[in-house]
């Protein structure tokens, strides 16, 4: 009989799960479209009866301790999901209080996506150690959470770490959040499509990606031209990099970390987005920081990092 | 016997001192001109000496259970002044270690002035049931405090909290840190100075202090004209408490305050400051923030809240 938790990361394009033992092994892990289920209580239901299929298919008998969610505008406190801007779903949805009913003798628990991710890289990855750090997720949007004196900031609505949110240019993008010239309108897969649509038509650089609508670009085909020598790709990557460690400097301002890690989809970009970031990162930073944060991607293992952060988020909470 | 603690607040221009009780009375303060001691170990003399005396001269005997020190560019951890750019002392200065020998038998702790600032407003002042909070102090330059879960947040190397040097504007107004655009070199007294004599260049309006030069003209004198209904010195101050709002927006984003207090001598200036302020924060917050950030004075009573700031930091330890 092992000892283990359920990790959940509820995501706007998939709903990943996975079940860890006490020292952060993924003993499995799956995932489902998120979209397939536009009711929440079909959601639970469908998600409940995976976890049970999971635990049944393992060879060692599973003793479940824990169920830890991760999720977009994901509150701690309320164990709400609120007004997703990615999901179907719409309100405030009292998710860990519906799912509960599935496990009524253990606890669960919920959080923004962000937050979970940066308990991963607290107990598991390269955070280990640290008492003051930021983690930055780059996906469809910019979440970050920011651990001071060892304790994530939940602020006094558990809002805290909205770092998508602060402002890079007076009049700059329009934001779905309605105001202008947020960070995640520039530094996100959204906003480096963003960034490349405007170099595309105002540059005339031969591209292959010259002729695709909006729509039908990705952040990775991007990528993949930005690879293969696309200087106008290129552009926009250097582009993304110089605003995020612009930005990223005030953020060091504020809360002096040791280190600041990246991760999520278009972290996967690598050097091409850590290395314009850290330059400007040293350029933007008061002096009296330069040198002294590292821009790291994240050190969670493998490819269930975000299941890892929601299951870090239960074992923190049992123990 | 009555037990009490000195608190003592080294400022750019002058030295507060004074003798304060557990339950935040300031029993006596005084103060000195900082300058007076261009060298660190005659300040010290003076300064004990100046202490000792107060306390003969009060009609109650004391018991001084300890010392709290705030300072501009304080390090709590390491007890010392570093580089501080409005004082005459240079380099690294191991102030606690070297008040010590007056004191032998009880601690000497010091830190930085805003988060002096912070602890007397969360022991004394408004932020007695806050465990989120921000304190900025408006002076020379522009200090800040952030409470995140109960705690201050001094970072990795002890220096979080330098909302002084976040960027307002790329290639902005060349601050002393060397960076251009800081925010204190638009909000501060300083910043105040150098936005109302752009003004009076640009501008053609009549005013009293147009025949000023910059060294001649203080924050005052444009608060007292602004007071009398000069336009120029209304703007400037409308435009300082815009900017103020603006990268406070960014600050709410990143820690969901419950209050944002404001201290130091220009908060003095009251809603010539706060009305602008106000106003532009609410229109730059992220929406999920509005309406749940109050922009205060301190609440710390009287010409002494420093000196209580520093009591508070001393009480807090002996705890």
């Amino acid at each position: 009989m092992i000892e283990a938790v359920a990790g959940i990361d509820i995501g706007g394009t998939f709903t990943k799960f996975g079940i860890i033992d006490k020292k952060g092994l993924c003993l499995k892990a799956n995932s489902f479209a998120t979209g397939s289920y536009s009711d929440v209580d079909k959601f639970q239901k469908h998600l409940y009866e995976e976890i049970q299929t999971m635990k049944s298919s393992l060879n060692k008998r599973i003793s479940l301790k824990g169920v830890g969610v991760g999720a977009p505008n994901g509150n701690y406190h309320r164990g709400t999901i609120e007004s997703p801007p990615n999901l179907n779903w719409k309100g405030v949805i009292p998710f860990a209080e519906k799912f509960k009913k599935y496990f009524p003798e253990i606890p669960v628990v919920l959080t923004h996506d962000a937050k979970a991710a940066a308990l991963g890289e607290m107990l598991y990855g390269g955070a280990k150690n640290m008492n003051n750090f930021i983690v930055i997720t780059l996906g469809t949007g910019l979440g970050s959470a920011f651990v001071a004196n060892g304790r994530l900031i939940y602020g006094h609505n558990g809002l805290a770490g909205e770092l998508g949110h602060v402002n890079v240019k007076r009049n700059g993008r329009l934001c779905r959040c309605g105001n202008r010239g947020c960070l995640e309108t520039y530094v996100s897969a959204t906003g480096l499509k963003r960034t490349f649509s405007q170099l595309l038509k105002s540059k005339s650089g031969k591209s292959n990606l010259r002729n695709l609508s909006s729509e039908e670009m990705t952040s990775e085909m991007i990528y993949n031209e930005a690879r293969k020598g696309d200087v106008l790709a290129l552009e926009a990557f250097s582009m993304t990099g110089e605003i995020l460690g612009f930005k990223l400097a005030d953020a060091v301002a504020i809360t002096n970390p040791q280190a600041i890690f990246i991760t999520g989809g278009l972290a996967r970009a690598g050097e091409l987005i850590f290395k314009p970031a850290r330059k400007s990162l040293e350029k933007n930073l008061f002096s009296v920081f330069r040198g002294k944060v590292e821009l790291l991607p994240s050190k969670l293992k493998g490819e269930n990092k975000s299941v890892l952060g929601a299951a870090a988020l239960i074992w923190k909470e049992l123990n």
